[in-house]
């Protein structure tokens, strides 16, 4: 009916843009690379098969402008855009503009999208397919405190309550028996109406030292949904990733596969198509849905390494309206892989550290795969995150991709702007992180240490 | 007894260098890297713990200068010597005296290695272990005409005269059946007398159209000794090879197996300690044992992509006198790999192409692998070898790491000198090569037909 697809706008910037050049490449694509006057020069964009400047360094007027990135497409003749993550990737309005402009986004309709992006009907879903979720009542507490202390009692101490006006650790209190309920929600009510003009207050189970667990989907236009593994990306500060790794270790594989199933059942059920992520909290054998990531990730690689696949490739093959050609048999986790952002910026106060690069050297050898867009004579942008590359290791036991890791960072050299290396290269040999298994709060507890040593 | 050696001399340069340095890294050794005047202020130089100079460019004068190599160990507090490959890698005077210094070579004795240098006493060790060895009698033929009838008969037609003085093609003649015998072996003795003044002649087995495989052996000094799997090395132009992978394409895996495990057993025999190559050909079925190399080999990266393994770390580890911490169960191969090796010399002429490189760029990606000393910047000089760098991809299936490759050949850029990159990509795309399986001579008749192609 339709001309085959052959060239994908990539509506984004960096190492990611970069890495969707090569899936391109690999599928025998054209690339068209959108950029902002601040990249303009960049040498990834030489790799593309062509480039188009689509406004000012600021976001909002180049990658984050949908009428620039549709107006690129169609000036380029491209028939797919890919939003990479971040940016536009999991803006509905977006999705339902590059249909209505009759070309395809590498990425789930905006129907999907819109269903993910609301927590409580993202969770609904979730719990229709028998995907576990934090438990909680999905509706605003009554006023009612006999009541309120029923649904505690159901959940279970500790719970927390939540402002629904909230958000970012704001608004939010823990209660651990019944004695304290009373006082803790007329309390957190108060605060609500006070700061969030919202006395609204939502309850859930309260996790103290939970992992995030995540795990991968691959799924195409015909009803097939695969589960890629999972990954550990517990390692995180201000609830930005900063270590990832696959599988996650310590974990039953029998429940991690029980759980992986469960969400490759759920996409089926939801109709997604395209690469996704379900990211879990885990704690005491239980996993509990936090959110679905209708997107590529940044830490996708570390899946890529431990099973053989290109995720992004395969991203772009499903949106195309190709069927999976791998069943789920075919996908085989070999060894452990880890993922470190390197991040432009101070490795003390984490203040961003744009400007050229004066020198750079990546490291390489055995089962070390690093993703950059930037080398000597780059220069970092102010404009936009300061994540400039991601080294990731792989090796047949955890132990070994950690050694790799390590050599790997000691190896690597970015001259002229401040990175984040030397503070990876102490993580890597932190013994909590090397014993695998630490929860979400253990880097803020490591840099608080840090910075108590340091007084 | 002695103290833990723990400073590596890195008696090479280039690529190898920066590998050995790698290891050293990633087993927490120190490494001093040895360089000629050709070589000062070499990127990679910078990456070891410490450099030294040990003489002019000339290799002669450098890195195969014995007596400036064992005193730079010295001054550089140095307990052991990595020669990598060429130079003085397989030079047993060279082991002899890093010994009589009472330094460690990364690498085997004097004796093993005289041994397995000298044709016929390998041959002879291979037999006794029942590695099979292209038929033909040891000793030079006799003048009785029914006596060399008795034994090409015995071989099998075809047979090939050569030269005892011979070498590079010359004095050597094919014969296929008994009729053309005395007659070519008349005129075989006749040039070898006028072109070499020693009218030796032997006789062997001749191959028409035989495949380079070989097989990848690391052993200890406990008597454990491992085979890591098989390459096909048979695209080579002027017994010089061009691009290798692993495994072997289309050869039955028990008979790898029954190989490998023959190799394995003869290194016991022998009391090989370290890694090293048994090279073979293969004919309908059938391996014919054609020297054994007792170094690290450009291509080992190949086996390290498919088995997970560091074979330079192990080969460090086996030379300080570790114990194998893997058996042969522990090596497992998963998918398939491909190298091809990057000269900095002429597509079409082969002319070496030396000079400064104005813009470098190495591809990256799912399942690549590039093993470099150069980047923008770097000078290529014309004192060495011209291999630069070497693109090594993997993938779950042949075809995979065929498409990754041709990606990653497509992708990579280098400025300033020629290369045979152009080349590479054309060979990516040869239906003989991406059907797997060629011979020694496919390479050469691929390239005497683009020439007349080109005419």
């Amino acid at each position: 009916m339709s001309a085959p697809k052959n060239t994908v706008l990539i509506a984004n910037r960096g190492e990611i843009a970069l890495r969707i050049i090569r899936a391109c490449r690999r599928l025998g694509l054209r690339s068209v690379c959108a950029f902002s006057e601040a990249d303009r020069g960049a040498q990834y964009l030489d790799l593309a098969d062509a480039s188009i400047c689509i406004g000012p360094a600021s976001a909002t007027k180049s990658y984050l402008n949908i009428p620039a990135i549709l107006a690129a497409a169609d000036i380029m003749g491209a028939d797919m855009i890919h939003p990479g993550y971040g940016f536009l990737s999991e803006n509905a309005d977006f999705s339902e503009a590059v249909a209505q402009a009759g070309l395809t986004l590498i990425g789930p309709s905006a129907d999907v999208m819109r269903r993910m992006g609301d927590k409580v009907a993202a969770k609904t879903a979730m719990i229709e397919s028998g995907v576990p979720c934090v438990p909680g009542p999905d509706s605003v507490l009554p006023d009612d405190i006999a009541e309120i202390t029923r649904i505690a009692q159901d959940i279970g101490y500790p719970v927390i309550l939540k402002a629904a006006g909230g958000g970012g650790g704001r608004g939010m209190r823990i209660v651990k028996s019944n004695d304290a309920l009373a006082d803790a929600f007329m309390l957190t009510k108060q605060e609500a109406q006070r700061f969030f003009s919202n006395p609204d207050i939502y309850m859930e189970k309260f996790l103290e030292k939970p992992r995030h667990v995540e795990i991968q989907v691959i799924c195409d236009s015909h009803g097939h949904a695969l589960w890629l593994g999972d990954r550990d990306c517990s390692m995180q500060r201000r609830h930005q990733k900063m270590i990832e790794e696959a599988p996650a270790p310590g974990i039953d594989r029998d429940l991690i596969a029980k759980i992986g199933e469960r969400c490759a059942a759920s996409c089926r059920e939801i109709g997604y198509v395209g690469a996704g992520t379900f990211e879990f909290l885990y704690e005491n054998g239980a996993f509990f849905f936090i959110e679905m990531n209708t997107r590529i990730q940044v830490e996708h690689p570390v899946t890529e390494m431990v099973t053989g696949l290109d995720i992004v490739a395969l991203q772009i093959d499903v949106a195309r309206g190709a069927q999976l050609s791998i069943t789920q048999d075919d996908v085989q986790t070999v060894g452990h892989s880890i993922e470190c952002r390197i991040n432009a910026e101070d490795p003390i106060t984490f203040a961003p550290s744009p400007g050229p690069i004066d020198y750079m050297h990546v490291p390489g050898g055995p089962g070390v795969r690093v993703d950059t867009h930037i080398a000597t004579g780059s220069s970092i942008s102010a404009s936009y995150d300061s994540m400039v590359a991601k080294v990731i290791t792989h090796g047949a036991t955890r132990d070994e991709a950690l050694a790799r890791a390590r050599s790997a960072l000691n190896e690597m050299r970015i001259e002229g702007v401040s990175t984040n290396i030397p503070l990876h290269c102490q993580l890597l040999d932190d013994d909590g992180f090397a014993k695998g298994g630490v929860s979400i709060h253990h880097l803020e507890h490591w840099l608080e240490k840090r910075e108590l040593d340091h007084e």
